[in-house]
């Protein structure tokens, strides 16, 4: 048998010695991004496309349910678009890429690629909308986005472009707006524990930390292994902030026009990021069945032609079965591989079943299953593969989730001290009063990196942890990606 | 009952009488699209886009069962990429949008928005593919796209900036790649014919009209109620004209390195405008049942509150029966709005079939059917309603192709004199000989507004239409958008 040209594959630094490394050589070998040729861009590889797809379906199957509409807006954007709201100019000034030329021809007012689409999307609604008969208008867009990173890049967590899903609803009302950016983080905290076993925390940003031009942004944040917090889709509420400077107003049933009130929500490839660094170890990829793009692989051994026939068809026949109980499953029959090197190649990739078939096995009317979370082997009957199988689907998303629950609570710490407060920033939330003031927040920030990620909702009374004053607010505080 | 302010949304013009007038009104009445506020630019509206995310299923279907895997490549480009083919960068020139700046920066090189991906792509592949194992390499991805349009601008035929699927594979060798070019050809060829109701021609294109870098491209072209041309979707072999300036190159099995064969193949949001003009009349849209986003609406008619609750209670049980058969179906309950009102309504976007439900209906234990195309209607018993429907969709599928293939084939002339060709293309398609000298075809350009749309398979002898000269090549000649 032909040599393994590729063994040389694998990750070769460890989780928990090298994590920055650690991660790029995952992302790049189990094929889920590469870099591009412009820095701060990549391509999503088929294998990570294929994991952003299934996100896709699940929020698209929730997005349409609730009366949303899919819909498609322009990526250029007219400079004088953005100067309307000056809170969201100011924040996107830094990173907005300009459009300067078109062919030979100088452009004239110059235009910006969308690093979020809420000005040119209103300029449509201001048309669309008339009366309150037009409300609630609930439409939803999956795009690129670009915004200039000057920062180092990092593949899905990091980048100049990236992949989204952004939702723009205008209501005739502050409840029913206000109502739909819960629903909203509903389902991305929903999308993130329940099929990304991601645990997050739900709550809303601090004033310094909002979303451009909104009344108030809500978030939910994960933390990662090396203790930095990851925000993994916001939902906006933005009042007539935008409504007002982009004329989305209606007329109600009196006839009296108004402004309507606007939310708009989003999550990004970078939950990608999140879901790579949450799920796995030094092998690679540890992927929550739910999301796998393939959830069982099939692995032939043999030593004869002979072997290879008989084991070729009682695979085919199980992996039909499998399929039918509607498992994704592949049959890994590909030549001039050993078992030894697809074991590393599915590994790394995280699918969450292995399943070997070999001569004993036939004899045996059965199969070996290697879980991959816990590397737990056992044989299986072939009667009993697939009700097998979807058990240890059902258990291995359940006890993925939990697991990292666990990290999660291991790395949420509260703060007496101010000293305490940095060696708990150091490795991850840390829970602690605040007064409020932006000044205390910035003074945090520049002395121990540590942003403030999100008003607390079940604690509310403390001493501020940098000036000390009692107060109403307790909020997590960490670095972050 | 509350007038119908919005009665005069209906389309104003004939069909007949101003065909560009009634193709802008139908596009935006029908809300289908709308022009964004940069020239060239459009938003595509909820129902436009849920008739693209249809075309998107049955596409990524055919892509994904052969074998073809979906990614995501950077929206910019360098310079430099497009100079390293040099037909490449002369045909898309003119049409690239710059960006030269990112936030207060000076961008070094400058940066092109793709009019398409072939080189961005092609400087992964490079990096990807190291030996005859990686091939074919098949990749597809869904983006948008931006082509400068200085012409004026028409909804979903031309502007700047559109959406669509751009599929790139690289093979051993030049009969692989050639069959995947027909392949995808045959794709774009059944989705017209089989699911959007449009009548193709398929072919090669000439040396002038091909794909700027490409071997050669193959075409399907379909003829609109004004005469013009348009064309549906193109599929290229590239051969070696990018992987050898791409470095797309493998270890053949004796280890030597050969360039890869390459192909591409796109089809855009463009034959949405082709789906409109050929599937409608002067009440609006007439869609095809496999690709409307509704298939059947239900409008109930009452003038009693007795009335309403009896036949609402009715309509819904007849939903969830049709619902419960795969078709796609909406019961119009809205409040305020006549009967007429919402006939209009559907009528204008397309529904296929419209089920009305009165007190009379009701007694009788049936409904009445109107069919939009041929606005037919019948009375059918509630219990035979599910299986009438099932085979009207079939049955207007299937007329609705046979209607436009008639019409296109009143659009095909044959010309023996100059003149003849001149009526011809003032028509439709002109078949003529063509002795293949681009001199010739530039100057039946200049002459008649007419292009080369595609070379003929079917007939391979005649005189050219323009010198006289004897020729083995005959080819439809038409004006085109």
């Amino acid at each position: 048998m032909e040599a393994d040209v590729r063994d040389e594959k694998g990750i070769t630094v460890r989780k928990s010695e090298d994590f920055s490394e650690w991660y790029l050589q995952l992302v790049t070998k189990a094929e889920l991004a590469d870099y591009g040729p412009v820095q701060g861009t990549m391509a999503i590889m088929p294998y990570g496309y294929a994991i952003w797809e299934k996100i896709q379906e699940i929020l698209n199957s929730k997005i349409k349910a609730s009366g949303h509409s899919n819909a498609y807006f322009p990526l250029l954007i007219p400079e004088s678009f953005f100067l309307k709201e000056a809170a969201h100019i100011k924040g996107f000034a830094p990173e907005l890429f300009w459009v300067t030329r078109a062919g030979e021809r100088e452009i004239g007012e110059r235009l910006a690629i969308r690093p979020t689409s809420e000005t040119i999307i209103y300029s449509f609604m201001a048309k669309w909308i008339r009366s309150w008969r037009d409300l609630p208008m609930l439409l939803n867009q999956w795009c690129n986005i670009a915004r200039a990173e000057i920062k180092s890049t990092k593949l899905f967590i990091r980048t100049s472009e990236f992949l989204w899903q952004e939702g723009h609803t205008a209501h005739s009302t502050k409840e029913e707006a206000e109502e739909e950016v819960m629903r909203a983080l509903g389902w991305y905290k929903e999308l993130a524990e329940r099929y990304l076993s991601i645990p997050v925390l739900a709550g809303t940003k601090s004033e310094s930390e909002k979303f451009p031009g909104a009344v108030y942004t809500t978030t939910i944040e994960a933390i990662m292994p090396d203790g930095k917090a990851l925000q993994c889709g916001t939902s906006h509420y933005l009042g007539e902030n935008f409504s007002k400077h982009f004329g989305v107003n209606y007329l109600d049933k009196e006839g009296k026009s108004r402004n309507a009130h606007t939310t708009s929500w989003g999550i990004s490839t970078r939950v990608l990021g999140a879901l790579v660094m949450l799920n796995s170890d030094d092998k690679g990829l540890v992927l929550p069945p739910l999301i796998a793009p393939i959830q069982v692989v099939m692995v032939p051994i043999f030593y004869s032609d002979d072997d290879r026939a008989n084991i070729t068809k009682v695979a085919e026949q199980l992996k039909a079965k499998i399929e039918r109980r509607g498992m994704r499953v592949r049959f890994d029959n590909r030549e001039g591989r050993s078992p030894g090197y697809k074991f590393n190649y599915w590994e790394l990739r995280g699918v969450p079943v292995r399943i070997e078939i070999g001569p004993r096995d036939l004899k045996d009317g059965g199969v070996v299953l290697i879980r991959r979370d816990t590397g737990e082997k056992r044989k299986v009957k072939n009667e009993e593969l697939v009700g097998t199988l979807s058990k240890l689907m059902k258990e291995m998303q359940k006890s993925g989730l939990k697991r990292n629950r666990l990290l999660m609570e291991e790395k949420i710490f509260k703060a007496g001290s101010y000293d305490q407060f940095k060696d708990g920033v150091a490795k991850g939330f840390v829970k602690a009063g605040w007064c409020g003031s932006a000044d205390c927040e910035a003074r945090i920030k520049e002395e121990t990196g540590a942003t403030n990620r999100l008003v607390c909702t079940d604690e509310k009374k403390g001493k501020c942890i940098y000036c000390k004053k009692e107060t109403e607010t307790v909020a997590y505080f960490a670095r972050s990606y």
